[in-house]
């Protein structure tokens, strides 16, 4: 015992208590059966890949956070993202695929930021994708709104707002003007809006030497706001003077054209002109969704459509459109903004069986029953008394305790307690399941998340 | 295109194409959900933990398999097994679990073993845990069988049995020899016996210096076999001689006892008193699952009971009972075995809807029904040819196409084709709803695994 170690978990490694890991377990239920209801496939990759190979785009703010080691001659890393991996199954596998492929990974990655509060150095990205052999429709762009809204209404919120714009209207824009710059690098300047405001977007542009009409210009082009409709009105002003410019308004009005079949609510969902991604590998629609009571926190959901998912692999062209939800980082938001909690405790039982005498053959068959019939059915043990075995039902959130007393035996019945209203009655065997079975029912909708909690 | 890389996996680590891991994903959630039916809560720990705190116990083979490193001056390590961490958690939360304490765990463990067919560095193992507090009653270790069972069961096999025995009964037993050596040494050489046999293991204690006399008691107890009670009743003839002994037979007593009532059919159960397991910690029933086609593959779902989980991190006793299934192993094996193959390949996809017309709402408002009825429905947006389209549903496995053309746009109606049999049949939405929810109910069973393949 002198050698003992104190037990800790690394800073920047989430790591629950029951009820919170239930819920996050629950979310995850949540996402794989949205993302399966569309089609996606599940896949796993390591997490340990050949740095050579998981490194091969190179260079960037990433590679210092890196987990890199190597063992034996082998230089190997963790990886950082769900997206590189995936070039790479794609690329190796190719023959083994059906386009469009679509995939969803709920996987941990690993980047050794400074750890500070609600910033984690494994956590887990969601990610979905579809990758088109040569060409992919901007039918499946329009597919995505539907599946970022499913999702979070799944989960249990509504005060959400996904928000899209497409690169080629950005970049016709830019090419519009007079300024000889980049048009990425004056989207990176206006990816900031959110952050410091347009005054301050347009005196960096400015600096960088945008004139003042095309500042003019620009501060237009981006503030213009209202419904998808009317932003797409506005936008053919500009249309014929840029090819790029006119090809992207056409796929916006695509995305939009299809919200209603789709099922996305026209208050989910709204044209941002000023969404650019930092990324520089999209190159048509770009998503983000915020929560509209924590703007704050940005973008909670985001992503696009991309041209060339895997060039670093393979000389395919494979374009895609793909969005990641960064899911630790959600879950300690919606934890920490009172939104898990105010939910209620989960329970990891519907019902939990408490034998009083010494034969346990009636509740173990009886248990045997209920979790036939679907019930998550957990007998206690241990011989304690009475009070001992109530208060574990207590702290397990147990919806119900079955009493199993030599009289319950002898009658071939059972004293099921509702351990919310304290209410116990001797049933038979069937009329506890008729209620046990009700009382999942109603607890069926249950969400994980409750917005309404002020 | 000149710097590209060439995309691998490396070496050891499992990385499926779409439709296995669509098998093991199956496989996951099955376990999932016999796990959660028995009250076990969901546990999610990091990869990386504290090379101090993971490697608390120290030595052994493992250490120089383990994935260790440094980053800053964080000395870290990839966890090798769900124990350890399971320890950790455990000491480190004591106060706010209540117990008994039910834990499942599904997650990647790395070893940095030789590479070979069918071991793997990267691994998932999945593992349930019942952790008492200062006690935990044998009746849980009762009810271990039970799980095993309804997990293959449920996983779709039946040809294979769960073989306990009691470390206390081969303890107690081998105090009562006149042979001075730890029971411990003897136990690791009866461990080898379905390696080597009876004669190899005699010889070996012959050399380790136990009497003729010892060694022809030895392999008249560990050469017993029969029904479970036949067994239990031969133990008597050792009763009374040692305290250890005879409480180890009152416990394999009562693991025998309740089978029947949780469901454990006699045929896949017995008492095999040659079962060691290799550790060291385990102090009463220990648990083997072997194949009955493939003995030669070993235990596929092992533990026991243990008295002292996390003595490294506290000085609280916590006792408890174990499983592991080593899944990715077990996954390589069934598929090797041809087990996986041989269920079919299962499809993402209940349904494909293959739009013929530039008018996507109809078919698009006809999947978003689909899906709000359960169907996973993917639309397919690319503007092939018919044959393309039909090659792609064919390729994903689709069991059945929706086909909208503008005829059937125009009537409100949908063609539907069922993939296997070619017929095609022009419906309302609601009939072919009713076609293909029967079309999901008669799969609903379908097994991952199918054992009968020969």
């Amino acid at each position: 015992m002198s050698n003992m170690i104190k037990p800790r978990t690394l800073a920047g490694f989430m790591e629950l208590l029951p009820d919170r890991q239930l819920q996050m377990e629950s979310m995850m239920q949540t996402l794989r059966e949205v993302y399966g209801s569309y089609g996606f496939y599940p896949l796993d990759t390591p997490v340990l890949e050949a740095s050579e190979v998981l490194l091969a785009k190179g260079g960037g703010d990433t590679e210092k956070q890196i987990y890199r080691f190597t063992k034996g001659d082998t230089d190997l890393s963790m990886r950082f993202d769900l997206t590189v991996p995936l070039a790479k199954y794609v690329a190796m596998n190719y023959g083994s695929l059906s386009f469009p492929f679509r995939r969803y990974q709920i996987g941990k990655v690993y980047r050794g930021e400074r750890p500070q509060r609600g910033r984690y150095r494994e956590f887990y990205q969601a990610d979905i994708d579809i990758i088109g052999d040569g060409e992919l429709d901007i039918k499946n762009e329009a597919e995505i709104p539907s599946i970022i809204y499913n999702t979070f209404v799944k989960m249990g919120l509504t005060r959400f707002k996904i928000k899209v714009n497409n690169r080629k209207v950005l970049s016709g824009f830019f090419n519009m003007l007079d300024c000889e710059l980049e048009p990425m690098d004056i989207l990176r300047v206006i990816d900031k809006l959110d952050k410091i405001g347009l005054e301050k977007v347009m005196a960096e542009l400015s600096e960088m030497g945008v004139s003042e009409k095309d500042q003019q210009m620009i501060a237009g082009f981006i503030s213009r706001t209202g419904e998808p409709e009317e932003i797409l009105e506005g936008l053919k002003e500009y249309e014929g003077r840029n090819e790029l410019f006119d090809r992207g308004v056409r796929e916006l009005g695509e995305v939009v054209r299809y919200l209603g079949d789709f099922g996305v609510p026209r208050e989910n969902f709204g044209i941002d002109l000023t969404i650019a991604r930092g990324l520089d590998y999209y190159t048509g629609t770009v998503y983000e969704t915020t929560l509209l009571d924590h703007p704050e926190i940005g973008s909670v959901c985001s992503g696009g459509r991309y041209d060339d998912l895997a060039g670093y692999y393979t000389n395919k062209k494979l374009p895609g459109v793909g969005i990641s939800i960064g899911l630790t980082r959600l879950f300690f938001v919606l934890d920490d903004k009172k939104y898990i909690s105010a939910a209620g405790a989960p329970s990891a039982v519907d019902l939990l069986v408490l034998p009083m005498s010494d034969d346990l053959s009636a509740p173990i068959a009886f248990a045997r029953q209920m979790r036939e019939q679907g019930l998550r059915t957990q007998i206690y043990y241990e011989g304690r008394k009475f009070k001992a075995k109530m208060a574990y039902a207590d702290k397990l959130k147990a919806p119900y305790a079955a009493i199993f007393g030599d009289d319950e035996i002898a009658a071939q019945k059972v004293s099921l307690k509702n351990m919310q209203t304290g209410e116990q009655q001797t049933l038979t065997y069937d009329e506890a399941l008729a209620i046990l079975q009700a009382s999942v029912e109603s607890r069926k909708n249950a969400r994980i998340i409750e917005e309404d909690h002020e």
